[in-house]
């Protein structure tokens, strides 16, 4: 079978820029795809930073007004690695136009915007990707597989953290991702919403939530200037922090199973602590996205005098996607769960299929999102619901 | 100054009778104290049992009439070690006989009754205490002191597991810690319990809380005979379990820290796993009961390029309570946290203080309790009061 | 059956003595003993601290000369927690004095002064045993049961370390246990001789060895005054090291196996940690006394898809020794081991066994230890042998 | 400037192709590079296998001659990435014709090999480099950097342990690594090779060893067809094994550090366990490959009360390295750490300097693997020396 090259279109170059193009890259290095993405237009406003990324990352093109790029004709695929508020009008204005749309998560900034993205793809009949890429860690896929299995039987609890400290510091500046216009929420949408999308994949769908967010740093002081990292540099005004710092909740599950969540970026000492634990009537299992390449699992019909959380390396080519890379024990990084989303994506959609996860995915999880953002506000456990009241 | 003898009448001779009598027996071994515990009225309702245990534990005498106990001049101290549901009557009627009284943990099966337990030993002017042992391991009061000390800084987090799983199977039968009428509640008094003391202990005191109580299995086997650890026989009469098998509450301090605490029996492959981790502006600890003799600490201050979590081992000589012990690195166990709780109690009685946690610290943990059960049925935030609704 | 007691008479209060003082007291409060440990008679040389201790310990009476001691016919059982140059003395005179002789290890300070000792006990025909203590951590004999019942095959490999550091500063002062004429040697006797006991007891005897005594500093300031662990005040005067302070060598057991061990005081930041780990054909275990409770096992017949090492926590009441103590989850600690050595070694006398490890098992350790010390005088592999050059 | 493009030309396709490729072709997406490398020709002996890597590694040409390659004038630097006995004559033949040569470890199969190709490449006059490519973990260029600026003082110990277990079923087949003409020697060549380097690179020279090499299991299935990991099919005929299964040894370094070594492929259980730990009188640090982005440090200086190891995560902007890849906390992997020495390799060469580690450390290295070979056969301690006897 020849092989179909899908030409991309990518808007945005930062963080997650940097990890989708290297994905792309990537997977055709170490899967064999029937459709293979081409990296072909990179799209910013700012022409000098935005042709460099373009040379550094590999990309043919670039272009810098994202209407432009949705209507070329030679793109099929469009990526939204742009800002939360950017996502609904770029995803609807390519779906409009016939191309597959790949979107970072969270899927929007409001419940409202993520429906009607939703609304756009299944309209237009084209594939639909979102980023929640620690899905794509082998140690999860191996987890979910066990779920499925039944090897972890009724599922009792679900716990998750997810801990970052990089805001910790008072003085640390007001950069986009503290502004509500811009980010939508803090902590909330972009780390609780990682482990959201964990627990659906794992435990499935959420009934009601009870939560609360809390804003500890109340004001700080606006940028002077962005770095290419996460940060930036300090101006001595001081302006106001309009997202949360932490989000935590609890939840019960339509299977019976209840949940805890916390996502805060206070957890000073902590850098990307996404932890997760499941509880079931055969075993447990725990995982730490700082020791991706592992799986803790408890299985309670081990003999009582020799069990215990046994911890699974999962390099080994029984793995999932460990034997597209290196012998067993040789690790894989951050970067790769990212490869390994985009195998699978392009995998799916060379064979008629939508990717996984898709925008259902992402209207479910804003829908969780936003049922926690209502009990904060009401002090009560809401219903989750993707008709918002 | 010569030694004054403290004669001891304690009811219950089960697992808690067990570690206290340990702690009597050997706290003079270790540290040097003023005031000595004397292993002198074991109390209980089984005569032969009762003997076997008075025997194997070191007690001289044994009276199988709490009653009979409380009253007899002889005795200095009561120790209440009997159910939840003796607490309040025991309790109340040795202050009323002018006896000191150390009560295991949790005061009381209500608020009400630990309200009333603390206004007899109040009125009566005697000392007081409760197991709550877990402050007492060396690691724990470490951590008070660093934080007492301020290396943490403001604190912005306390999230605190005490994970267990000797339930989760569904044959288990109901023994009476699954019966609402002895032992009050399940998992939420009798471990949630100690995660509660622990995080008044180190953080402060509750404003809020936003709880769910679970009952996972609704129906066990009826009890045919008990063992002497925590189990005992199933019959084949099934019967309702009265109690919550796990227990999840949000938390808002009244220094502004936010909380999530988790407790329950169904975290198959957990055994004791009483984890608490907090988050300060200065730097983060954990503890684990499990590996009870380490605290982990992250130092703010530290150099970036070489900081990181440290793993302390509580064992040096310059560590709570850990020079009455072995050289370092030689561990001490479980019921060393009895033996330090009780040496303190009785140096600080032998001074004239009272031992410290007492009822006063019950009582606030009960009303926590009562919180979280009312908004486990109120689906809302509850305020934390003792001064019940 | 009645109790028969066995009346004790020890020599020697510091460290030794007071773990030993403890596992005599404490031993029949957690075991059923047929025998059980009378603490009558505590020796040493300095009549005011010798009293206290005994008050502190629990023992009867005292007796400042060890000669005395050993013809006393109110005495059972001769306790040697002396330094190593006085071992082999008074254990002889205790046998022909017709006392069961129990000893600190190492056995002597010399292979000749052990195999002396050893013909003396059996000459007299008295229960003899040594007090490698580790062996009876539940893991250790977990570990045991598991080589014994095949669990971990064909065993290819022992590696273990003994790391401490407590004499890495260059200003810690000569203390007694750095004197050749007391202590016979340094790292070597005091912490390979445990590991090396690990080994015989898991994986069997030794063929042939190569080893390196290194003495790092080998001049410290000479000893002003001892204090009560085992550190002491330095003087302005400089003295000679004459023991090694770390040792290292490698081996081939009869079995077929090799082996490597390592022992030193030079490791900065390691306290007390006692490691090994065993690889076979069916698996491999590995333990560490800092983390007594717990026992790494891989388990090579598991799925390659779910294996992994496991971490049992040895506290089940399946647990060797565990069921004596506390349920799942409550750990034990360092003194733990002795208990479980005295009660297991009484409970052997009074079936009219030996206890083990016994004057034999003295005799081999200390013959590995002679081996290992020639080899690094001749710089090539030497036979272990009890018949020495 | 403008960037210069390498052209380099590589002999072999398998495991160390693949990541030698990955290497070449990531390095300057993630690195600022004046020398860039360009994948120009693959070569290899199996046409069809060969085209295929070629296609998915991402090079332009093919060679089936190595012969043919090393004198084609568009190639600047030929990779040797061909088994052990071939490093050699490959080597030396691209110096011959003015190439750089970068080499796979150990440099040779002997040491007059090493010697030979040292002595070519330095009349030559080209670059050189050997691929150790565990010092360019970001964790391990930590270690150097805190050894060089005195942080752990004097080095008193060097541990390491290389741990696999891929052959340890004695029905793994006879592949070429077990074939002494081909591999030259088995674990140790393949895996002690790596830790001799690490000790090289962060303790310094080795003065004299002494070791044994093993070979558990003689004989084994012959090879009815290779796999394209480590594997292969075993046939009904036996061979023999004619290199060692493991490779233990002591050492003494000319610093007066004293070191031990462990290599084996029968650590069941132990897939990629290359682990080191360092003593010296400022502190310690471990060094697991498995959690390659971790580095443990106790610092002795840090109070007695607060010390303890701590878990460096390796992955924040001030570490080595790392500020090419992610935000702090997301990891990297075993690829990376040959991305780290092409980067940092081919920047050495655009200044005019020769790469690190180069032919020299190659053979220095293979002064050590020879010497412990030598003791191995003489059964006692042999000095390291380039000039073999």
């Amino acid at each position: 079978m020849s092989k179909r090259k899908i030409r991309i279109g990518m808007v945005g170059y930062q963080f997650m820029g940097k990890a989708h193009s290297n994905a792309y890259r990537q997977a055709p290095r170490f899967f064999d795809m029937d459709w293979e993405p081409e990296l072909a237009v990179l799209c910013g406003r700012t022409e000098g930073s935005l042709r460099a990324a373009a040379e550094k990352f590999g990309w043919q093109e670039t272009e810098t007004d994202w209407r432009r790029l949705v209507e070329r004709k030679d793109i099929d695929l469009i990526d939204v690695s742009a800002p939360g508020n950017l996502h609904a009008p770029i995803s609807i204005a390519a779906a409009e136009n016939g191309k597959m749309v790949w979107c970072e998560k969270p899927l929007a900034n409001t419940l409202g915007e993520a429906v009607a993205m939703k609304e756009a793809v299944d309209r237009a009949g084209v594939f639909h990707a979102i980023f929640h890429n620690y899905r794509y860690c082998p140690a999860v896929q191996l987890a979910r597989k066990m779920i499925e299995d039944g090897v972890l039987g009724r599922i009792y609890h679900f716990r998750a953290v997810y801990l970052q400290d990089w805001i910790a510091d008072p003085s640390f500046p007001l950069v986009w991702r503290l502004d509500k216009t811009i980010a939508g929420s803090g902590a909330h949408g972009d780390i609780a919403a990682h482990i959201i999308d964990l627990a659906r994949f794992l435990v499935g769908e959420f009934e009601e939530v009870c939560g609360h967010l809390e804003t500890f740093i109340k004001q700080r002081p606006k940028l002077a200037a962005t770095d290419d990292r996460l940060g930036g540099v300090a101006s001595s005004e001081m302006g106001e922090v309009t997202v949360d710092d932490a989000s935590m909740f609890l939840a019960r599950f339509e299977s019976g199973a209840i949940g805890t969540f916390e996502a805060t970026r206070f957890a000073v000492g902590r850098k990307n602590h996404n932890r997760f634990e499941i509880n079931g009537s055969g075993g447990s299992i725990v995982f730490n996205l700082e020791r991706m390449n592992e799986l803790e699992f408890y299985n309670a019909n081990d003999s009582a005098e020799h069990r215990g959380f046994q911890l699974i390396q999962t390099t080994d080519s029984v793995h999932p996607f460990a034997s597209a890379y290196w012998p067993v024990g040789h690790i894989i990084g951050y970067e790769h769960t990212f490869i390994n989303l985009v195998a699978d994506g392009f995998s799916r959609m060379s064979r008629g299929e939508n990717p996984t996860p898709s925008f259902e995915d992402g209207v479910r999880n804003q829908a969780i999102l936003d049922a926690v953002e209502r009990s904060s506000g009401s002090r009560r456990w809401e219903k989750v619901s993707i008709d918002q009241p």
